[in-house]
């Protein structure tokens, strides 16, 4: 029977975690049960909830002193019938953490989607191969570079960074997420002139970079300026998913008509995800439910700099965009800030080569300028495949030395 | 000059929040200042964010206890000019809680929008005075309830149910929020069932009752279903905002082609709000923004159920609902959530005249059925207004003294 069964983390002062699974898999669904008479019971056993398993875990002193009173803790799995829902998201986040998520200490761990309600998702429309055939790069992680402090700057400003960035061998370059529709640097603007820009670098180079136009604007227009954005030439979007809604990403992946990737930031999600007793888990929201909305690249903090997730997070959220799934494309996981050359041993050992390196700073504020970054970035990839150690590289690359004597080597693992 | 003040709650292991607001107020602005060259300071100026107030609290043992390190704590009040982002709810929480959302221990509070920004912002459409108009009901809380376990079940069950609730003098009947498109409950039966019913009880008693359908599915698909739900004749749209988005609920409410109120459903809100160290208020996210937003009725859990508020917040949310404001008209507090007639004191002494009383289990679970659930409801209000206290009143209420008996009626104020 197709359902969802969702994991949650529950510290809960009574414990007695049996009749409060129960509890959640009626009041949930069909609300009531043993009473019922058996016609009844017959009507409505296919939109019963159901307990899968419960797994009690010990008691934290830290957590209970925060409380001031004990609070057992315990892995509630519960399946919702999808018979009670439509396919959406919408629909299956308001069923599985709608009243819930308002109970009390409990947050949402994981959603398990069985095979045939996923197959209701799109998944990425392009995906790891999808991006890689576009660039025509296979054998290494990407190189991502953002606009750096274009806001209130003009068209010449930010032309001039679309080159450099371009210039340094950077595959894709991304606006920042605060660019908003404007007067100085206008949505359809920035489109034009980066097509321009990046062809010319391409043929100066021969290489190719993308460049990511930030989608903004009111929920309804989202659809239209996406197409107009693929019309003049942007070659992916940017998106705020969660300043918009899942469900507004899982539509525009699945419109024939735009036909662009997109790249999920996960600006706002900090208000869903870092409390241990509420919210959803990071992997959940930027892992499995992006992938599953059609996400083709996501943005999440790395490890490593101050805006920091726990690496077990970051690493979670990754093989949830990578790994096989019987109907959804993997998406690049883009681990991100705090990111600059002297890192790029440690995002291979973590992400692998189906990830995206992505630096703002770590390109912009290289000694040398930001096609310096570039290189820097590029160099250390590059040698870094060939089994090469950033020390030895940097004696063929001054790029990459410089960076390194700006922001150190030393790789901690 | 048009701007946003957003405070933050902020627990920081280094304090210094000169310097952390001011990173803040730069970071999410034009990037760095003191270093620009003066024509660029020119330039920006507009542009630039600044630091309000910093507002420093006391260190909480408890709180440091649970970090295990110290936590300074503060309030920062910063503002972002609104040339910085389109008037657009997406942009604004990118802009101000984007990023910054991510980065450590940091809770929105409040949004302090200027007249000029509040204006772009519809507010609710018809608002406390509107609804009140369309029933012809002045002088009293509002009487609401909500449908029973429906999930599963046919269009008679659903039909008794309309037709109980009416004739107990409900003003107000509501779809539950986890009822989605079905084959048995189909939207537009639902609509067109409600809609016979409810004339027919109405002239049978002259008593109006509203009915609120849940509008469900596919984000782009809801402006059409909720002119169609319009054309059947719902009486109002039941939204589970925050499994779409606050734009979405926005965008609803400024169709005039819809002119239906809004009822906004917390369902899934309790991932953003309870967490005292992330996330957002529940006086910001559940009174203002809702109502900016344009929601003419906001369900929010009561202080006095299972589920509950602080009595804080709560109180908090129907303020904001209901507090003059130049531009927006008032939505309807509507506490939710174990609320029996033995409460209807407190409703009144806590949330006032012009809020809404909403029972599910209070009216259902009734000795005497939903229909003497609804009259020991209406029965408590109206003698209350008439300074009668629940004792007084339930020696002529039959349907009032069983409730009484039932779930109680001592108030604790």
């Amino acid at each position: 029977m197709a359902s969802v069964t969702a994991t949650y983390l529950v510290h809960d002062p009574k414990g007695n975690f049996e009749k409060k699974a129960e509890g959640i898999a009626l009041g949930l669904t069909v609300g009531s049960w043993t009473d019922l008479p058996d016609l009844q019971k017959e009507q409505l056993k296919n939109h019963k909830g159901s307990v899968a398993e419960i797994i009690e875990l010990p008691e934290d002193a830290r957590v209970n002193q925060y409380f001031g009173s004990p609070r057992k803790q315990a892995l509630l799995k519960i399946s919702y019938p999808a018979a009670n829902f439509s396919p959406d998201l919408p629909a299956i986040l308001t069923t599985v953490f709608g009243k819930l998520s308002l109970d009390g200490e409990v947050k949402l761990i994981d959603l398990e989607f069985s095979e045939d309600l996923s197959s209701e998702f799109p998944g990425p429309s392009f995906g790891i191969d999808g991006i890689r055939n576009q660039l025509g790069v296979y054998e290494r992680p990407l190189l991502m570079s953002i606009f750096k402090a274009v806001i209130g700057r003009d068209m010449d400003y930010f032309k001039h960074q679309v080159r450099e960035q371009a210039l340094g061998g950077v595959d894709l370059v991304k606006d920042d997420e605060i660019l908003f529709d404007n007067p100085r640097t206008p949505f359809e603007e920035r489109i034009k002139t980066a097509k321009q820009v990046l062809a010319e670098t391409e043929e100066e180079t021969g290489h190719k970079t993308l460049y990511a136009v930030n989608l903004t604007g009111r929920t309804f227009e989202l659809k239209d300026k996406a197409k107009r954005a693929a019309e003049l030439g942007a070659s992916a979007l940017l998106l705020n998913v969660f300043a918009y809604g899942l469900d507004v990403l899982q539509s525009l992946a699945e419109d024939p008509e735009i036909n662009l990737p997109i790249m999920a930031h996960p600006a706002v999600s900090g208000a869903l995800t870092p409390s241990e007793f509420y919210g959803i888990s990071n992997r959940l929201l930027l892992g499995k439910l992006l992938r599953l909305a059609g996400a083709d690249l996501v943005l999440f903090p790395s490890p490593y700099g101050s805006v920091a997730l726990r690496k077990e997070d970051a690493v979670g959220i990754a093989a949830e965009l990578t790994e096989k799934h019987i109907n959804w494309k993997g998406a690049f996981p883009v681990p991100s800030a705090g990111i600059h050359p002297g890192l790029t041993p440690l995002l291979l050992q973590d992400f692998g080569i189906d990830s995206i390196i992505n630096a703002g700073g770590g390109v912009h504020g290289h000694p040398g300028g930001a096609v310096a970054g570039g290189k820097a970035f590029r160099d250390a990839i590059d040698g870094l495949l060939l089994n090469k150690s950033l020390e030895q590289i940097s004696e063929e690359s001054d790029p990459l030395k410089a960076a390194l004597n700006l922001w150190g080597g030393l790789v901690k693992s």
